[in-house]
């Protein structure tokens, strides 16, 4: 079965980003994973341009009703209609998670698959702290090459893991 | 862009459905059509078993959690996690709907295609009626051919139509 | 434990349903039972203003993301952003449900309710057939006092029914 | 119009949480505000408990299908089935929301309440930080009096702000 791996990112970045969502993407391609985004513009758009130079495939779950939104490098378009709905169905969707970037979208990303136990791997974005300080939740990578890495081993794992998929009631 | 192409079909259905949904999918895959439906068993299998047959895509909107209950002939399988609340998500995912036998979930498939304004063709579904007499509310097909015949020219006026994509609410 | 009753029905009704409704949300406020509802307009809103006319609690499940749009004898507005999906909302919220008149979102709650195993009652509804012949999967009330009565002993029965709540998975 | 005030908060909080949530469901009610949550344990019943020791109305969203697993003190309780779904669900029913702790199902709340426009007050709760350092994204209260002061304006404002309940797609 292949592997999934969901990127989170805003649809205007900061400056710099681009270039590595792109990388990771075709990253992510070169090693046989599915990449699942938003199906956006910015940080979507340039993960499934790389995805798909490198022949792979990008599934996008749009907020809205129109497939036509769907940014021009996805292999499968999904309009959902469920606005910011649609992130708790991307990290369902995946087996492992890169959050790219300091969106607030991108942080509810990050804290649905915390809460439901998929696994999260950080690229230039959040990071939590409590009253007693740092809180270290989550692996990050220094760049994109990295975090392909950290992600494909991360959903490898997260696909033998026995009690994956459990519901998160 | 692609047409996306969605089937409702129950997943224990009455005996000789599924020959007729695995014809419905090898058609539709010959028209170069993405087949999106519900991804389990039953009409689902056979219908992504005969779109696969003639290199077609197909999207399993999955009510659970867990991507292995997707049925082996499904090129991309999204574990929703929403239940019946998928069954919106594949009428929302299509350009056209074909809706195969009698189960509930299907009645609610083509309940809520006809309330968003997604085309549907009926395959040895079910009828409508009120007080006054029976509803014609969307046209049947006699067999797989036909249905995929209808549900392609349904989808194709729909991808043009201008007022489509709007919200339901 | 109140018994939470949904009525589904449309926002522009046939003439004569809307009396009907507040009859029957003024029966359902008498048993004790909190209505839920779409929270709009025609049926919706008739069936509220009977409910609060006898003392009762209503709920309203909007389909958009604004509580204003919500009809005024809401006790409770939750604007759910959902569209058509606020109606598996309704199903899941209701103890058994009232289906009055004929549009195809009420269609969709009735197809629900019967999927996932809520008692329906049907108020000058849709009835459905197969090619076999009609299929008798609720039982019809003659006026809304006779289903304000079917509605509370069935949503009664499925309160002390072990197996309710199952996911529907 | 009735105020409504999401709280969202951890079913296990850390010591001390359960008393300032007390007195901050207390405090909502008396300035008249539905006070809606996950409907859960823990800082969700502690709100609701003392929201109703002050006549208030509250309102929980469970995250299943069994309306018996929400808490002894909600006033309307609605299964939603939709998993960790319902936190947007509690974010779109708010018109302001506190969040309580530092749980990751309620930094999905904090999230999405600041992706799509909803006011927040943090009490005790995650901050967040970006590379450039801290990310002031919402207020701090030092105690439940002051959260509930904060939060009754900031709805106040929202209520009556003509963009409010714009869809966030």
């Amino acid at each position: 079965m292949s592997l999934y791996i969901g990127v989170a990112g805003a649809s205007r970045p900061a400056p710099g980003l681009l270039e590595q969502a792109e990388v990771l993407g075709r990253r992510l391609a070169e090693a046989g994973a599915v990449v699942v985004c938003g199906g956006g513009p910015g940080v979507m758009e340039a993960v499934c341009r790389g995805a798909r130079s490198a022949g792979g495939t990008t599934v996008g779950l749009l907020p809205g009703v129109d497939r036509r939104d769907g940014n021009p490098y996805l292999s499968v378009a999904v309009p959902t209609g469920m606005g910011q709905g649609r992130n708790l169905l991307l990290v369902r969707s995946s087996d492992a998670m890169v959050a790219v970037g300091g969106g607030f979208g991108t942080l509810s990303e990050i804290a649905l698959a915390l809460r439901t136990g998929v696994p999260v791997v950080g690229l230039a974005t959040w990071s939590l702290h409590l009253d007693s300080g740092p809180v270290d939740a989550f692996p990050v990578a220094g760049d994109a090459e990295s975090a392909a890495h950290l992600v494909i081993d991360a959903a490898r794992s997260f696909q033998t893991d026995p009690t994956r998929g459990e519901p998160d009631v």
